[in-house]
């Protein structure tokens, strides 16, 4: 279906065609296969992983608002900055006062952080997260910064698979770690958000992809969004389960921390 | 020596503690201490493992003279320009008939990549590579594209300490992989080309760099430069020897070629 080979004449997919094409990227290269993440649904991490992961994942939720902002500040379609400024809105959160406990994704990630033990100020300097952590997000800036602007739009559709992989996460944290509950409400907020946006980002993009080379390179940029989720819990694995060899300067978990923390 | 809290009444460091405080970034944080060139100088590397480290640092070299063009584009002193060009020679040598042996860093890097048995166009496609490298070998041109202009310069100072590990190299990959001998011209050119240009960048930096925290930062990006290394070498490590997982869509060894290939 989606062959990188194409010609000018290779015709349009349809909506359900690219729609398949996309989903099928997702079942081969979405994180939801990675082994970090299968170890963690099945109980198996150590709360010193748990909280090297809830550390650089930090990171990757402190640039998706920069992310969506450099998005934003390409389009000059009033409408679809209109719809898309709700990102930034959902990441950050409103400075409303009585609503401070689900105020913005990023806040929602550090008390998920720090119902991992770890210190919000610390989280909040990304203090220790692994180098590659920030090479690796920082692609993702660099990709909507430089490829064409469908392409930019299609990078967030890994959102078409993150309310499965959130909703079994949340099940499965519940279950082995039950000791992380009060840190959930980032997922909680993500369940309903991540689908909404996809919704409208993979609408976007099939109206405004007109081509079958540019409906490929949509294609292709997902699959790169994927490798950038991927190369991170590549980055996290290595540091901390296996070898387990941070590498100079990173957070290293602290001799309390290394038993297996669930209970399943 | 090279505290990172510094206030505005901190001294200058001389040349001499400058380049000491450089030397210890590189004591530190220098790749000749990670465990992948570790293996590879003690003979315990397959074939196959040394095509993916050619194959992946391919990348890496193909995009110095990037970085050298972005550092040549910052500056507004032709007499800095005339110096530094001379890196994007060395890298891409001359049209110049009859030298073609010899014929810039990339094709000396190709001609080691063909040596490890690796199809010449497959690496100059940088096909298979791990997105892990594509992503960290772009932090380098983000670093070069967005920090001031002395921090550029220094983080060209892994050149300080490149000497003595090619120097080892050289000795190690000839004992232990002696069919690899016929690929090793790009390492006796960098003996000579890294002292040069490092010599000029120290200078550089440190008639510059005009504050103790100009220096720190340039101390900073040392550091950082040595990270994008080490990182690289973690997503081989991770990839292709231990747990050995390469990424969907990777470069995977071929079956004959999983025998150690050392004879040491």
């Amino acid at each position: 279906l989606a062959s990188r080979t194409v010609t000018e004449q290779s015709p349009k997919l349809t909506f359900d065609e690219l729609r398949e094409a996309l989903r099928q990227v997702g079942e081969e290269r979405y994180h939801h296969r990675h082994p970090f993440h299968l170890l963690m649904h099945e109980g198996k991490l150590s709360r010193g992983q748990l909280q090297a992961w809830a550390l650089n994942r930090y990171y990757y939720q402190s640039i998706i608002p920069i992310k969506d902002a450099i998005i934003l500040s390409r389009s000059t379609d009033s409408a679809f900055r209109r719809a898309w400024r709700k990102r930034i809105v959902d990441h950050d959160g409103t400075d409303k006062a009585g609503d401070q406990q689900r105020n913005g994704g990023i806040l929602r990630w550090i008390k998920l952080a720090e119902a991992t033990g770890l210190d919000r100020e610390r989280v909040e300097r990304a203090d220790g997260i692994l180098p590659a952590t920030r090479f690796i997000g920082n692609e993702y800036l660099n990709l909507v910064r430089t490829r064409p602007f469908t392409e930019c739009v299609a990078s967030s559709l890994t959102e078409l698979f993150s309310h499965d992989l959130i909703a079994l996460r949340m099940e499965k944290l519940r279950q082995h770690y039950p000791w992380l509950a009060s840190g959930l409400d980032y997922f909680e907020a993500r369940l309903t958000e991540a689908p909404e946006d996809a919704a409208f980002a993979i609408q976007y993009v099939f109206e405004h992809a007109t081509t079958r080379a540019e409906q490929e390179g949509t294609i292709q940029a997902l699959r790169d969004k994927c490798d950038i989720l991927w190369a991170q819990l590549d980055a996290l694995y290595f540091a901390y389960i296996e070898p387990g060899w941070p590498p100079p300067g990173a957070f290293r978990i602290a001799d309390g921390a290394h038993e297996q923390a669930g209970r399943g």
